[in-house]
């Protein structure tokens, strides 16, 4: 297991990586209403592509005996194993819908597994300049200054973020607009911000009290947020009440004291 | 009708009394995760009183003959009758909930009727310090820069915003998951961001594409939202294709392009 002073190092590289790719982010973000479909459609492969080329690149000069998994390789080149090996987990812009169309919920999102374990992570939004930490052991921060989950302890009082992710197959839509049916008379309402790492990053600053999402794109989606989440005190757990598993694109989170309720009221709305 | 000199002298007291309350919300909004249930009611309560108090203050002062309707004075001495003098529209504090929560999306929005006609509306959001202003024939504007409504020209390309709203009976619950999971064919995606009015300026600057909302608290939520729209290149209408009514708490906003189709999938889905 890497050192605490090692932690602090990765974390400190894969923030100025964040940076430069936020930076790229940011530039598309206010071009996209001024070009055509077919310019948009090439905008956003290319900002998608060029921050996973600025993170990657950073990162291995820095680490180059690392291992790497993005969004992007993956999607070129089919997924890479995940190993007990020190792995790199990028997802360079989540929130590519909220990107397209200047919706502000977009981010570059930098988690580090060691043993599988997610240890290391960084998410930042660029339009609204909050950039989430953490450091396993070593707590979570936005801006600097150190966040906490929520201390709600009633379903009916919490704010519960969900998606409606991409498939638009009767039966997924149908599950999915269920489970909200089912939810929406426990919970106090529902946010859709279209950003999964977002969405733990405010489970994390306590702005949100639950999420879940099924089917999201990959273990880029949440590596960074899973060591957030926790670093500030919260839970993360297969909505199902198992525990969380990276491979597997199911993932709750929330403080604990509501772990246990919402996993009832999940397992009802299935 | 007032003259263009007028309407801007109208704005520009509305903006002064939207910064003020503006600030009382950014006070409290930092305040809300250290404070024990109790206090917080009263902090909402406070902050909701303070802010209309601030922005009625500050109107009558410039405008004694004008005539005045807010959320707050609404829900403590009932609703004022809504005639042709001109008539400041105040909701103090929009998506309460996310105030209480701590989510970024809250705004102050002031409305100006003359003729029953909304003329002026300021939506301010304190967190991110985002001012949408409009007067009508004078186009509408993020932080005085120009805005205009989205270019989207099918419903498959875009992303609607709307909300689960605050009943919680089976019937409510039940259709208004029902319109989701038919919507959920046809558009994009779906954002809940919590406020009606930031939904109704996410169409003027082109961030949404379509909005609608059934059940919403009263005219306060959507005066000021109406005239940025408009003002924006935007229509406001009924949600079944009717004419928008001011009074009847239905609204649905979009481009001009996207109206018909949006009206014909919204009433396939009721």
């Amino acid at each position: 297991m890497a050192g605490n002073d090692l932690l602090s190092e990765f974390l400190a590289a894969a923030i100025d990586a964040a940076k430069k790719a936020g930076e790229k982010i940011r530039n598309g973000f206010y071009q996209t209403k001024h070009i055509e479909h077919k310019g948009l459609v090439d905008l956003v492969t290319e900002t998608d592509k060029a921050c996973e080329d600025i993170v990657f690149n950073h990162l291995k000069q820095h680490f180059p005996s690392h291992k790497f998994i993005g969004e992007e390789t993956t999607a070129i080149y089919g997924a890479a194993e995940l190993t007990d090996d020190p792995t790199w987990i990028v997802d360079p812009l989540d929130g590519t819908t909220n990107f397209v169309h200047g919706f502000p919920f977009v981010c570059v999102s930098i988690g580090l597994t060691i043993g599988r374990l997610p240890m290391v992570g960084v998410v930042y939004n660029p339009i609204m300049d909050e950039l989430f930490t953490g450091i396993r052991g070593k707590g979570a921060y936005l801006n600097g200054n150190p966040i906490k989950v929520s201390s709600k302890d009633e379903l009916v009082k919490s704010l519960l973020a969900t998606e409606v992710g991409t498939k638009r197959d009767k039966e997924t839509v149908d599950a999915t607009t269920n489970r909200i049916n089912s939810l929406l008379f426990k919970v106090r309402s529902i946010r859709m911000g279209g950003s999964c790492a977002l969405n733990l990053c405010g489970i994390a600053c306590g702005r949100l009290d639950l999420t879940y999402e099924l089917g999201y794109g990959g273990p880029w989606d949440v590596t960074a947020g899973v060591v957030i989440v926790e670093e500030a005190g919260g839970v993360v757990y297969d909505p199902c009440g198992e525990e969380f598993d990276i491979t597997v694109s199911r993932i709750a989170a929330s403080n604990p004291i509501l772990k246990d309720a919402f996993v009832e009221a999940f397992q009802q709305s299935d």
